[in-house]
């Protein structure tokens, strides 16, 4: 038997002064006390923790009709500004579970940065503000950071069958270099001591 | 031999004024001499082309790194406002030739419609004005179309295999709907007697 299933059209919209999408299917939150071992500044984690810990670091809305191959997923990712110790506010990160499918973020609102790391090591800090896609191409691993004194809000879109591997970055001691502030106002990049090769 | 392919990051980025991608990799034009049988009057679409057949009525901007699946496409689709008889101005409109790629259109400016029909004769249209993302899930038929009085820009993505067969809407006589002007400065759907079912 043959089951046809047409998947309907749907139009799903931004608002940009929360960044939320409306008619997402999906919607998911996290807190500073979730973000245990991002930052190279555990003392100053902790401190924060205590303080905000449960306030919402970032946000993603999701728009999801299947897990097919060759369909897509899209949403917005939301998130504030601050900073752990010098180190800018972060998403996890991730590599896509198949790793060579890509995804692109358009920065709609404030100032980021994508971070991205090559499995043979290879780097690159793509800077966001709106109107800017960033691209990031099959198999680099890839995480977003605020730089910014604004809220940071891109719309995401990759293939419906990526998933996303969250440990890969804490299997090698973190990503290669972190975001840090400059002193006057900017960012700039530090590497991490306790970065190890992937193998 | 196994050769290693990194793809690079890139980061272009849309100019809302004029919806250009600057560090696209693929730019065209479609001039109102070049659209032929798309529109259902004849008569004023030839006055037309005498007039202003020269004149650009959409032009794409694309990024692509790949044609490998998993890999993305996306750029910047531009449309002027204007219309051919009652009949607003339309893209020439695709399935994809991989049935099952779905798109998204972001609509970053102006006032549009998504007009879409599935293989088996469904229609959907979704109004698009900025903000809205537009999902097209796997097989059905597309088409942009300019309602209102301003250039319409969207921002689409879609996976980088996917290809576009262009004619599938000439093989059914057109699309099952027509998008004309309502008479109020609006629009409103229109059954296109010419129409005939897909095989």
């Amino acid at each position: 038997m043959t089951i046809s299933t047409v998947i309907p059209p749907a139009a799903p919209s931004i608002d940009l002064a929360t960044g939320r999408l409306v008619g997402a299917t999906r919607h998911y939150e996290k807190r500073l006390k979730d973000l245990t071992g991002l930052y190279e500044d555990e003392a100053a984690f902790d401190a924060l923790a205590v303080t905000i810990g449960d306030e919402v670091v970032y946000e993603v809305w999701e728009y999801r009709a299947s897990e097919r191959p060759g369909d897509l997923v899209f949403g917005s990712s939301v998130m504030k500004p601050g900073s752990v110790g010098q180190e800018f506010f972060v998403t996890r990160g991730h590599q896509h579970l198949i790793a060579d499918r890509s995804e692109i973020y358009h920065c709609v609102r404030g100032s980021g940065v994508m971070l991205m790391e090559h499995p043979d090591g290879e780097v690159k800090a793509l800077a966001m503000t709106p109107g800017v896609i960033a691209y990031v191409p099959p198999d680099w691993i890839h995480r977003s950071v605020n730089v910014g004194r604004d809220t940071l809000i891109t719309i995401f879109s990759y293939a419906a069958d990526a998933g996303q591997d969250y440990g890969i970055i804490e299997r090698s001691g973190g990503m290669r270099v972190r975001v840090v502030q400059d002193g006057r106002g900017g960012f700039r990049l530090f590497d991490n001591p306790a970065w190890k090769p992937h193998r």
